[in-house]
């Protein structure tokens, strides 16, 4: 038998950019990003997409990314500035990432161009999955202007959109050649969008970082009063650490790797649970409080530092419980475990804590200590 | 100015395997490799899409491969066995790769689990881009049933299907995890499919192994017979040299490299000039004859080595000239020159020879010299 053996490594390398107004004439970031990229022998072009939400917020985005680009001749700003909605919608509706393909062609964008995509993780992740298909992919620069997607999806290597009614059906691991987190984009959201951001830092700290929990800790105050500098600091830290989970595993999940999602099988299933009206963010707070709880009560971690925990999510202002959880004798939340397992090719493992600041890898859980968690939570509504 | 850094490589590595008759009983190689692949305590799933051609040609393959799966438990056969038209048209039309992917939600095909394409080039660029997007990439078996899918673009990364009237404008870089060169499939061509994959051979032996081009010139009798452990050396040592150029290169075409494509810019615009009445292969051909003509015209290569491989060319069966190269004065030709430009973003490269086994790349090419070098060919027509 004659076998041909093939074997090699593709290299991906960007960084994530900290600015604030990117898009003022002053702010070179950009500029210097696009005029080092590649080779000076291609012509760049550049399309940029944009979230409503973003675009509504910001009335003078466009005009400001318009005399951006004629004060800084770096690239060929194609004429049409695509405004598309946001939020879950533009993923189940494939005619919005239709529409950026269409726009990718029309304008010419080759695989030595550029997609600008500015907008909260949903967006990203639709524009995403557009540029990572167009010419089998041309160069995807992310602005991210949510906190979870500034901390967390938008720092990360994945798009996609949702198909035949399941989340995240069509996608590919793509990663960015930049990502800008510019935070005066942050300054427009409402609270309950900038608070619900922060659960996946309190999820990467609970089991990577206990420096960053006692820091979470201590800034729930200014995180409350809408502190610039601590967001700032909390974003950079929370990515810092997805960022290292992503290069220190296995990038593209080729083989069992896993994202980092503790917490994360209750608030998958509440979300569905709810119609989706929590958003993701509270539900992995909820998601996160259960498992800490369960963590104590199979006595992996003290009391004093499970209440600990459930002091941060609360004093942050989120929710610990949400009736769903307990619908049906929790047999409904229960069925989310298994779809968890399903999910991951039938071969279950969930983060719980063994310590504050250390995750561990279990491969079961037990029903009656779920539904024992959930009765404790329940105490806290 | 805050800033992250990532970094990272994705490695990938798979094996091209010769065999012969991969789904009878005693054969144990896709048997060996499924057992072997991944992890064992996962469940492993198998969906089978086949092109409609080779179902058609070998009308005992869905038996064979239910009967296989049945003997040798080492996966879960879908229990539907997909067939769908090969060829361009399987490109064409989006509802193709949708009912692929259809199939992959169906049969709860995930990233353990693989899809397994059976069939020409044009049938495994349309299911592997069906598989890369489904689940952001389940693994891909790819058994390529011809001449060019073996030696060539079955055994590189690449899949793709047509959009907005353009070729390969959706697509993503997506390694299979094994490709099966199974010769049986071959026996069943017509003589003009098992001649045309050898033009790959002949471009790729040109610009990069001499010996390779001394075995083709000595073997061309043997290919013109049909001689099956001839083909297979043909295509064993192409594939070789296809996928050590993708490794030792930029196999995602991340910068600016680009495929192999000597001979391939006037091939492009035949195909379109012929409305695709002349296969690839035979485009190719000419387009190679026309680049070793032109190359000789500039000096590159002497006349003694322009003929000897003219002589092969056409030993093999081929044509040497297409009339529509000449329409229009050449005009309509060259504009496919600038077509290539445009398509590798503005900067021309193009393949030269600068002698037998050596290829060179320019970055212009001189129309009256084009235009000298069909003249000289269709003296051959």
């Amino acid at each position: 038998m004659q076998v041909l053996q093939q074997q090699f490594q593709v290299p991906f390398s960007y960084q994530v950019i900290f600015t604030k107004h990117l898009f003022d004439s002053s702010n070179k970031t950009l500029c210097d990003f696009i005029s080092n990229f590649g080779q000076s022998n291609f012509r760049k072009r550049i399309l940029f997409v944009i979230d409503k939400g973003v675009a509504d917020a910001h009335p003078s985005l466009t005009t400001s990314i318009i005399d951006y680009f004629e004060s800084n001749a770096i690239a060929d700003l194609a004429p049409e500035i695509l405004v598309l909605p946001g939020g879950e919608v533009c993923k189940n509706d494939p005619r919005f990432y239709e529409e950026v393909v269409r726009a990718i062609d029309e304008h010419r964008i080759d695989r030595h161009s550029f997609v600008a995509a500015i907008g909260g993780g949903a967006f990203l992740d639709m524009s995403g999955y557009a540029a990572a298909i167009s010419h089998r992919g041309v160069k995807l620069i992310r602005i991210p202007t949510t906190v979870l997607s500034q901390n967390d999806s938008g720092v990360g290597v994945k798009n996609g959109v949702n198909y035949l009614g399941k989340k995240n059906f069509l996608g590919t691991f793509a990663p960015a050649v930049a990502v800008f987190n510019d935070v005066a984009f942050l300054a427009t959201l409402e609270d309950r969008d900038w608070r619900s951001g922060i659960a996946e830092a309190i999820k990467v700290a609970l089991i990577k970082d206990l420096a960053f929990f006692e820091w979470l800790e201590a800034n729930v105050e200014a995180m409350n009063s809408r502190d610039e500098a601590a967001m700032v600091e909390q974003i950079y830290r929370c990515a810092d650490l997805h960022m290292k989970h992503i290069s220190g595993g296995d990038p593209f999940e080729l083989g069992s790797a896993r994202p980092l999602d503790f917490g994360h099988w209750a608030a998958h299933k509440l979300e569905y649970l709810t119609d989706f009206k929590i958003r993701h963010g509270e539900a992995v707070a909820i998601g996160i409080a259960l498992d800490c709880v369960y963590s104590h009560l199979i006595g992996a971690i003290s009391l004093a530092d499970c209440e600990r925990i459930l002091a941060v999510i609360k004093g942050l202002g989120f929710d610990l419980y949400h009736p769903a959880l307990a619908e049906n004798d929790c047999q409904n939340l229960h069925k989310g475990l298994q779809e968890f397992q399903e999910h991951l090719g039938g071969h279950l493992t969930i983060t719980l804590l063994k310590a504050l600041g250390k995750g561990e890898e279990v491969h079961e859980m037990d029903f009656p200590t779920i539904q024992a968690s959930v009765a404790l939570l329940a105490k806290h509504a």
